[in-house]
């Protein structure tokens, strides 16, 4: 290949960046590194290091095309996340706003799973390892 | 923080598995690690490695709520990916179906950057590091 892929960020645009910074803190844990606000309040880039990733976030700008799942009414892309607790972390979120899109079940392959949807329209699935099923 | 986050996947959802595996491949120089397919054809679940990273992909599946951006019309997540050439990478992806959606540019934090929008409607901001401007 010409090309080498060095680094990969998944990026979420939101309708209310501030407000979704500090979702990913209470229920992430996320830790903010970077945070660039306009004079109008938005953000317009933010980097979340969340456990051994980094994730990017910025507001809706609907000028340069830039627009959020509450603009499309859904969203084509999860965010998957490895924890320690799908339970805790899935009651956490719920607390802070999120809705459950799938409770939390053990999954054949050996991983228990469920599905969010944070207040931003965002999606994410939460799994922790569990004990293979005895055959 | 009771939780901690252990690994973070972006994880595609798409309209065509197989052809979206093959952009990656093709474009992206995407190693497939994993690929599940049903069926019916549709791909359950995928993985492939670029970079140091680890993108997930896979079929729609409305049953489970589960729709790509074709679905919506577009997309709130943007997966931004460093890489050594811009422009050659966009021309590869332009050949490969993909739009380009911002020309590359050189930007002021010193990152020369463009946007494209996949065939599968994911879109995909580029960027490769530039001297930093003289002032």
């Amino acid at each position: 290949m010409i090309d080498i892929i060095h680094e990969v960020y998944p990026y979420l645009h939101v309708r209310g960046g501030p407000a979704a910074i500090d979702f990913h803190k209470e229920v992430f844990g996320a830790e903010e590194l970077v945070r660039l606000e306009q004079p109008d309040g938005r953000v317009a880039h933010a980097e979340l290091r969340m456990g051994p990733a980094t994730v990017m976030l910025a507001d809706e700008f609907p000028e340069y095309g830039i627009r959020s799942p509450a603009a499309f009414g859904g969203t084509g892309t999860t965010i998957h996340l490895h924890v320690d607790n799908v339970d805790a972390l899935a009651e956490r979120a719920l607390r802070a706003g999120a809705t459950m899109v799938m409770e939390p079940v053990d999954q054949a392959h050996g991983e228990r799973q469920c599905r969010i949807r944070d207040p931003f329209g965002h999606e994410w699935l939460l799994g922790h390892p569990i004990p293979a099923p005895s055959r």
